[in-house]
């Protein structure tokens, strides 16, 4: 089951010309202090100390350790190459689940290419694409590709793919119209700009000691929480952003970093926010504020008379309007997408959807080859950091997917594909004769013909062997029983198609039900 | 390589009827905190906390975990059962060496078995050994089954597979006589007890300031080692003992744990042999030794007037002798075995040996059952601890050993089971097209006789084709040279014969020359 997921993953990666190696799982930490992630991962990050003293983490990933590696090829003649391999992965999750989907390590496997150039990578990043493609389509799992956010390993293009699932934890936007799908951190949408008809008023400060939260102010002014304008301010590669959304809606960082044309966003310090507000943290607004560039989402455009923070502790601003109380230094699409906005593509509004996050992939470019040294001799002479791209693929979490995925109120449906075994023969009564000398010719006969066969020949009630053979799953049944006599057996698909059939056509009859990968 | 031995193990482990399971690396550190190992393991037990302060620590082995999870089984008729897993371990060796070897991180396949009672265990012992027997020489490795010791992880009747190899960091003695084989602390001999000839001399106490250690006080007195008798002070399950071997021998700690018959032995600390001797460590001596039982080598019974410590700081006595000076409570092997020692069975002296260990089995009986619970009711409507084994088999190790052992001065020369590929076709010249089509239609062919196959048609000098061929060690190759004209071929087995064949009968030739996995 596992395994066999395993070795699909291992025949795709292999066909798409990748080479399988197996990375340690202690890190020495200073490689991740390197790249800078050691502090962007936090807690996440498990550490500990060797005898020695010596600091190493437990890999969550592994783009520093395998590019170290890398860094032994020295000219362009060997590259591109992709590795790959099946590891476990540590992470201290700040919600751990329970079961097969969450928890603080797991299986994967995870691909990195390595080329010269972005074309380069373009190339080995859709051979990668195109493999996930197969696995997921022969192990019979839906999914849905979608934009997403580059999180903590960085890059641009990044897709995962997802599983449609009401249970799962991943959030999504998709056009059915169209089939547009992102992550709402990343999700473009046609931005609706409401016309400005109600005329300002003029600005007004009030006191409102303590209220600091959406909640708080909104329910102590009485006024809709789209109508307060949130001032969160970050830090970005050392600049101070004082960034505006609207008080029901949510801010990307990704948005942000990428309006911003910087590399990483944080939200600024409790320190830094007093200084560029002049107040407590959670009073922070945009009028008077200073030392930090205002940017605001694109939709407060249509929005006049607003409340935010008041740049003093307990003091909030009634009416503000941007152009006669502050300037915006930059407008853009700042916050996360939600359901009912409208489809970049065709303008369709998208719906909200949950999954279960199968695979990632992400173009990483030089970030890390460049803070590791990864670099090669290119055919000009020129030293240069290779291109990277990293692809990740969950074979735990395929395998709960598939038990999630596919189960009716009787137990499992397994895919052929992925199946513990391929054929189950239930013998009825294992008392009689005739039945017992015939499921024992049926076993080494199927078995002969390639078939996982698994003889259920216990000494149980018929009732509990059918009960527990759909519970199992396996996804071909073969029952012999009273009509063995008369050289008959029924031939089932577990969630599908039964039919009797003579003896001698029993085999044909299990390869026509199992020639499709699940059940029609 | 690593995944064809994986395989090989798979294969065997479920042909002996063993389940496949994949445990955490992740141990709640409390687990080995109620069987004791925490604190038998010390350093070489990795330990973490996660972000909610809660300790962890990293497998090492998977005795506790496994115990765990069997514990969940609660009726005889569940009974027996072995599970196996390959997994990576980690162990924080005070001596780590480069390569493959020892590494704190490594991946074995372990597995454990659950029996109602011995009988059970022996049988369920018994095909694991079988299992590992076909699995070595399925691969082609040689090895030796020695006696060894439970170590770290206890029990009985525990066995190691050793590859024979003088690099090897094992050591054990042989007797080339009949085949009897153990490592140097369980090693039994035929103990050859010299007679008393030497009259007793008078005691003689010897102020020997600082001297402490055996080089010292032999240098210092100019008396040989074997004169010199060291007194080593335990605690054995709370008892405390002075145990006497000579200077110029090595205590076994195995032996002596079961001459007491107790179930640890650990060397006492500092204030505890300050206490029983009444001197600084480093001078405790029989004479007058209070609060310890004294149980002495054998060997020792045809010793008179050696010299001992003088249980007073800076002193030593000369002289001694057992049943005059002092009592002893037992006799008892006691020592290390050594390389001239006399074979247990057949007299013969052994021989020193050195190997690489490649497996290591044990009989674990109710050990971590009890500790942890893992109890089932049997038959007779009693509770009882489970009978457990322990299996463990290196697979990285033995893709380690199998460089290691098969090779000569051009390269590896790899066993045909565990080969990257089975053939290498060699194109010599890729520019020749008689030559290419011929090679390439070869590499279809053996194709789809199912073997693996790298054509090398790179554009290099023959010599360099050659060289890297005879490097990289693929068991099979084939050369299509100049004689291709007339329709033959070179067919050569690495490190092995060569042949020299017409086009249609190289399949044949191939197949011959690989039926054996080793070259002839």
């Amino acid at each position: 089951m596992v395994r066999k997921i395993e070795n699909i993953v291992r025949e795709e990666m292999d066909a798409a010309g990748a080479q399988e190696v197996f990375l340690p799982a202690l890190h020495p930490l200073e490689l991740w202090e390197r790249t800078g992630r050691a502090q962007y991962w936090g807690d996440e990050l498990m550490k500990l100390k060797d005898r020695g003293g010596r600091p190493f983490c437990l890999g969550g990933t592994h783009e520093e350790v395998i590019t170290q590696l890398a860094a032994e090829v020295k000219s362009y003649r060997e590259l591109p190459f992709t590795l790959y391999q099946i590891q476990t992965k540590f992470r201290d999750d700040p919600r751990p689940r329970g079961g097969l989907i969450r928890v603080r390590e797991f299986t994967m496997k995870d691909a990195y290419s390595f080329d010269r150039e972005v074309a380069g990578l373009d190339e080995s990043y859709g051979k990668m694409v195109e493999a996930y493609h197969k696995i997921l389509t022969r192990i019979g799992l839906p999914y849905q590709v979608v934009e997403a956010s580059g999180g903590g390993i960085g890059g641009w293009d990044t897709k995962e793919f997802e599983l449609p699932a009401e249970s799962g934890e991943s959030h999504y936007l998709l056009c059915e119209a169209c089939g547009y799908a992102a992550t709402p951190e990343v999700a473009r949408f046609r931005q609706e700009i409401a016309e400005l008809t109600e005329p300002p008023r003029p600005l007004e400060r009030v006191d409102t000691p303590d209220q600091r939260t959406i909640e708080q102010v909104t329910a102590f002014l009485g006024v809709p929480a789209r109508k307060l304008v949130k001032t969160l301010i970050y830090t970005a590669d050392g600049r101070v952003v004082a960034a505006l959304v609207r008080g029901d809606r949510e801010l990307s960082e990704d948005k942000l970093r990428e309006s911003l044309g910087v590399r990483m966003v944080a939200m600024a310090d409790g320190a830094t926010i007093e200084r560029v507000s002049g107040a407590p943290v959670g009073f922070a607004g945009p009028v008077g504020i200073e030392e930090a560039e205002i940017v605001a989402d694109e939709e407060l455009r249509g929005e006049r008379n607003f409340v935010t923070g008041g740049n003093e502790a307990d003091l909030h601003v009634r009416n503000v309007n941007w152009g006669r109380d502050f300037e915006v230094n930059a407008w853009a699409d700042l916050r996360n997408a939600e359901p009912g906005d409208l489809c970049p593509e065709c303008g369709e509004p998208m719906k909200g959807r949950r999954g279960i996050e199968l695979a990632h992939v992400f173009k990483l470019g030089t970030i890390y080859s460049e803070a590791l040294g990864a670099e090669f001799l290119d055919e000009d002479g020129r030293r240069k950091p290779m291109v990277m791209g990293c692809y990740g693929i969950g074979t735990t979490r395929m395998m709960a997917a598939v038990v999630e995925q596919f189960h009716d109120e009787h137990g499992t449906i397994w895919p052929a594909s992925v199946a513990p075994y391929e054929v189950e023969i239930i013998l009825v009564n294992q008392d009689d004769g005739g039945q017992r000398e015939l499921a024992e010719k049926l076993y080494t006969e199927l078995q002969e013909d390639g078939y996982e066969v698994l003889l259920e020949d216990r000494a149980e009630r018929p009732g509990v062997k059918f009960k527990d053979a759909d519970l199992i799953g396996i996804p071909g049944q073969v029952v012999v029983g009273r009509l063995a006599g008369e050289g008959k057996v029924e031939v089932r698909r577990r969630g599908g198609q039964s039919r009797t059939v003579p003896v001698e056509e029993a085999a044909a009859a299990v390869r026509e039900l199992l020639s499709a990968n699940l059940p029609g």
